[in-house]
């Protein structure tokens, strides 16, 4: 089925049905064009899939503004912060929109929310199509959704419309917008360095103003065990890096419903057996390999018991691991309850099992590291299932089984073995969507930093360097070099923040406007209505959002001089027609 | 001269006098071991030239602990705030430092500060050398120094020193203290985006405690001309991006101030006659292509108007150039009272002069581009050198004359050029001093980004990728391959952030601690004893030194896990016998 006359993107996974008044409308207006787009006070990021709006007309918003809406406990919360942030805000574009106002509008009163099922939880796959409706004429605006966190996502699209001191909305606007892939997320990484409880409510709340609905919660790695796990108190005790650097029970509860009030599901991911060295200072006897100098004196690669320092596998062949773990994952799921449980299995170094005693008899006695890993998760994962979870594991783990693939490595190439195999994907290529690549090296005592000739070599330090700009972040195709029926099979991606080096500090300009390009990628696609790739429309629209952004108190990086947004195109690579 | 056993750094510039205490010292007591350092109270960065510190003891200081000194009415503020710092900031180091107490002393109640040359004024080459010392007995620490200027480098030691609530501080302690270089900046663009008076305090504050002493301000470019002239207030009222971005005479006079009392010296830069464009809001006759697309249509590189958008060059062959710039040198200097003068002329791009109309009938009429240039600097160079100003430019322009040259092009190649030709040289090099490289690239419609294979190549965007991490920074000798004569002409160094991509929300991340590794190689070198790289034993103390500067306030990036920091040697990349 194809959109108004849009030529169907080759990344759309699915197309949600359209609504009737959504045809009607295809069928008389055009689409709006970037230029005007851009000029005007349609700058709405990410961008909707369908905006009309034929006439660059804008009326006053009333002070008394109010939003109606049937109740829903979720929803409640949501409507109240945007009806202050509507009230409040009166931004300012970089660009001041060159519209007409309407001499025939009265000052918009009110926006009616109408909900088909307010029964639907907040999953995977959930609805999020919505519609939105400014007329000329009367007192109302509508939007329609068939779901509260359909609901969720309009509203931001009509915060995103309200500009001025006094407010102003365009009018004789229609929108109609869904996503194109369901999972669109955020992974942040809170063992190697500790965030604040505020430090993740922040980056939620910039979540759903961009349209992403998954906060994949790497809570727990070889470095710190930073969260309270109620009937192992232990693993925190010992394991976190201070009694002030411990997610508590009610510290996640906050921070589920702050997700539940903006439509943000938190996945939490338990990393094991690898990424365990933290469990050891509460149960030394089930981790093996734990706190050992990651890189033995005169050893290769092959040889190393982790891949960077912090070592620790947990001991498939202690009876107590299990103990441990089951009590670690049944209160997870009492604490999160999204439906997606991530269990980690990545990077799992056989020089940390071999250097256990235990596994070293296991071997001597004709066991392998492949049956070690099968004991592993045959006895975890269906504990999972049992509990109604659907497991995730990143892409390190490819055995027969049930649950999902996250892949990181090897690019679109990695995510075709997935899909070929039958699995459902994720995509975090940690050569597109890593947003900690390329920014410096943690690792003392390297030499060949000492080079009096320049550091080109070195991608800017780590090892998934360079960078990964917000152009390579927005022209990524996540499904690139799949069927149809293979893309299919791809939920849609995460861009990832591994705290080597990011901590509070530097939080938000890690992970804002870039994982914003990604944003937009997955909800509406990075093409144009000819099939081109629209990165360079979307600078200016980006860098005005950056700005909105941080006027909403998120502390997103420049993308650009501001000299380059008030004279559009001057900045370009190359000059335009 | 050696200075107590130590190897002489191969980078020491000069040696000022070591005083006899300091001869005394050394006949009788060894170096602190590096380990010992690290593992105790005495982690003051950069690094002390001298310390000695034979038994691991403390003392606590007294609550009413006082600073007392001969007045001097820049000190006299440092001071203030100073015993303000010592007195609060209780900052307890990630690592308990490992000491007795002195059971025999009691607190300290006084440090007593003695200064030989009170009249001596804050200018390039002056004495910053300092002593200190911290006995068993008594009441009262010593702090001597030449100047004022070097106290306040001793007061900052002083207050690293101070750990813990109740605060205590090492006792049987002496340093001697001297930088190898004497100019150590930061420069800062303030024209691309706009960064407000409280940044740029918050800067220097910063570079202070890391005893840096040049605070380069590149104040205006082609983007907006911030500054208001008094006797141009037309540049600023027209080419600053907006009337609440415009520094007034008072916001400068309050940033010279606060330099003084932080010992940074405030060193103007009006670039010209290259990246003017500003200037033409108000006076577009003196600016030759102005405000034109940087590279036009089918044209190749040889032929752009200017090295990034942003285009215009001041006209060399106008009159009213002259009568212009000489009301902005002058009104700058009676801005800055500092003696130097960054005259710029960086960038000088072919094709903008030849864009222009007047200089096209010169060209035909057998004019050179060479000649234009020499016009140029010939009718300003003078006026600014009548004014008692020491004059420096971009390497760019390497003519005969009385000026020193900032190198930023071709690493230790260039700062040889220079020095080879007999200027002085201030080394910037953009491959390992540039903090905005490799962090993006701020060009619209790039098709080069939009790479499904991964973006490997393009060394993170920009033209100087990648990223500089702070062990390139730490490690780069800027007086590599030079000779002892040669070395001699090298001033010191500046790391420098161009604001494509940056403003007030990432302005300290982009700088610290990258900038505190320039910091420390500029004052007392990047070797141990032995003449080493030590930046393995830096990893460990930079670590500490940057949360020490978060806890000021300032938002130093992290560059490690917390974990590395509680398991001295664990992150290295190898193992430490």
């Amino acid at each position: 089925m194809r959109i108004c006359g849009g030529k169907r993107s080759m990344f759309q996974v699915s197309v949600p049905p359209i609504s009737l008044l959504a045809t009607i409308i295809c069928l008389t207006l055009p689409f709006l064009s970037p230029t005007l787009s851009l000029q005007s006070a349609v700058n709405v990021w990410p961008k909707p899939r369908l905006v009309s709006w034929p006439k660059p007309l804008a009326r006053s918003l009333s002070t008394n503004f109010t939003i109606n809406s049937p109740y829903h406990q979720n929803l409640q919360p949501a409507i109240s912060r945007y009806l202050r942030l509507i009230r409040t805000e009166h931004y300012h574009p970089l660009i001041t929109p060159s519209v007409n106002f309407s001499t025939s509008s009265p000052p918009l009163q009110t926006l009616s929310i109408d909900i088909s099922d307010l029964a639907a939880s907040l999953q995977h796959g959930v609805n999020e199509t919505y519609s939105l409706s400014i007329s000329e004429v009367g007192e109302t605006a509508y939007l329609t959704a068939e779901t509260a966190w359909g609901a969720m996502r309009g509203l931001e699209t009509f915060s995103q419309l309200v500009w001025g001191n006094p407010s102003v909305v365009p009018v004789g606007l229609y929108i109609w917008d869904a996503p194109l892939f369901a999972h669109r997320g955020v992974m942040l990484d809170t063992s190697r360095n500790y965030y604040g409880v505020e430090d993740i409510l922040r980056t939620i709340e910039a979540m759903s103003a961009n349209k992403l609905n998954v906060f994949h919660w790497h809570v727990t790695d070889s470095h710190s065990f930073p969260l309270m796990v109620p009937s192992e108190p232990e693993l925190a005790a010992k394991g976190a890096y201070g009694p002030d650097m411990i997610y508590s029970p009610s510290d996640v509860a906050k921070i589920v419903q702050f997700g539940l009030e903006q439509g943000v599901r938190v996945l939490p991911e338990i990393d094991s057996p690898g990424h365990t060295g933290s469990w050891a200072e509460a149960y030394p006897e089930i981790v093996a390999c734990a706190n050992m100098f990651w890189l033995p004196v005169g050893s290769d690669w092959g040889d190393r018991l982790a891949s960077e320092p912090g070592t620790g596998h947990l001991n498939p062949l202690n009876p107590k691991t299990y103990q441990v773990l089951e009590n670690v994952i049944r209160d997870v799921s009492i604490l999160f309850p999204e439906t997606f449980y991530h269990g980690g299995a990545d990077e799992i170094v056989p020089g940390c099992w071999k250097a256990d005693p235990t596994i070293q008899s296991f071997i001597a006695n004709g066991g392998t590291l492949s049956q070690l890993l099968e004991t592993f998760v045959n006895s975890t994962l269906p504990y999972i299932l049992s509990l109604n979870r659907t497991v995730v594991y990143w892409e390190d783990v490819l055995l027969d089984g049930a649950y999902h693939l996250q892949t990181w490595n090897n690019g679109t190439n990695n995510t075709k073995r997935i899909v070929e195999a039958g699995y459902r994907a994720i995509v975090s290529s940690s050569e597109f969507y890593y947003l900690d690549c390329g920014h410096g090296d943690f690792l003392g005592n390297d030499s060949q930093y000492d080079q009096q000739a320049g550091g080109e070599s070195l991608n800017g330090g780590s090892w998934c360097g360079p960078f990964k700009t917000w152009q390579t972040i927005y022209d990524y195709d996540i499904t690139y070099g799949l069927s149809e029926d293979e893309a299919e099979l791809v939920l849609g991606g995460e861009v990832a923040l591994w705290s080597e080096q990011a901590d509070s500090t530097v939080l938000d300009a890690r992970i804002w406007p870039r994982t914003s390009a990604m944003a937009e990628t997955l909800w509406s696609g990075n093409r144009d209505e000819s099939g081109k790739k629209r990165s360079a429309e979307a600078t200016d629209r980006l860098n005005e959002w950056r700005y909105r952004m941080v006027s909403r108190g998120v502390k997103a990086e420049p993308i650009q001089p501001l000299w380059c947004v008030r004279n559009p195109g001057m900045c370009n690579a190359v000059q335009s027609s």
